[in-house]
């Protein structure tokens, strides 16, 4: 039988787990650095996930859901879509600054260390990219209608997704240079390149 | 007294290395699995190698003298500046294709994976980038003088900059979607916005 599952655990493996993970990386995050981390003990890890790589799928779900709902609706707030595209991206850009540009996206992240191995992490990562390119869709075809200012020649969702794109290659750039300096230009340059 | 060391060994250590580094990743590769699959023993290692970072930096190396020898030269080919920078990113997803995009480019997948943990990595990392950002920046400058084709009211070097970060964003969603798509948009969308 399966042990009742107590949600105040799963909540703490998922939050121990994402502050590790986002630091080291997957593979250098241990089971047992998770539980040590959360302080449960090692056995119950496999009481809530049945791999770790479902694990990993969890913590990039917890990180969104948390992006979705706290920056996301900037995309639907006041002024025009260049300018809550822009500010949207540059509340990204605060939070990647308060960590010192030490974590990167976590995003990203998972996608180039397990992108190319894990079938779950995958999956998740393709839902998330695709519901960010939804909700960055909707505002850039908002301001391709009457006088919105973003040319209509090329398609929202297109548009939307290059966007996303440059900003990950932004923020991997910034984890290297340690500074604001990628992210900026991408506001700067790509962003009225694009949105022109 | 430091063993004599044997080049082949050296060779053979960096290339298995690379290819195990940049199919699995940093953490996920042993340096056992390194010895192993390069048919030598494991203590070699460190008489190559004074740490696995080290390692890191110098398979880094290895993978950027490559393609600077094999594929930087297409910048200085024939034909107007953004025609040669199109060829180039064009080289280079087709090398990314060649192995269904299951690998990425070494540069991004280290710059996430250690780039925020490791000094010697990050060191390595910052000067390939600048390397490559100068050798684009060669090559955009030359389009803005005279009837070149590409705008004059950026920076040759800040151009050239964002263009790498949106390719390395386009081969972070290349592992991802495991498809040519993202590499497809960089090349007909955010090329053709950026040098217009």
């Amino acid at each position: 039988m399966p042990r009742p599952a107590n949600p105040e655990v799963r909540r703490r493996l998922l939050a121990a787990g994402l502050d590790l993970v986002h630091e080291h990386g997957f593979a250098a995050s241990g089971v047992k650095d998770i539980t040590d981390a959360a302080g449960v003990p090692k056995g119950s890890f496999y009481a809530y996930f049945p791999s770790k790589e479902a694990f990993a799928a969890a913590i990039l779900q917890h990180y969104w859901s948390d992006i979705e709902e706290r920056l996301l609706p900037l995309l639907d707030a006041d002024g025009s879509a260049d300018e809550r595209i822009a500010r949207f991206f540059h509340a990204l850009a605060d939070e990647h600054e308060s960590a010192d540009f030490l974590l990167g996206c976590l995003v990203g992240n998972m996608s180039l260390e397990l992108g190319g191995s894990s079938e779950p992490v995958r999956a998740e990562l393709t839902r998330i990219l695709d519901r960010w390119g939804e909700a960055i869709a909707g505002c850039v075809r908002s301001g391709q209608v009457g006088t919105g200012g973003i040319a209509a020649d090329l398609g929202a969702s297109e548009l939307a997704s290059v966007l996303i794109e440059a900003w990950e290659g932004a923020a991997l750039r910034g984890k290297v240079t340690r500074s604001r300096a990628p992210y900026d230009r991408f506001e700067t340059v790509t962003l009225p390149a694009l949105l022109r």
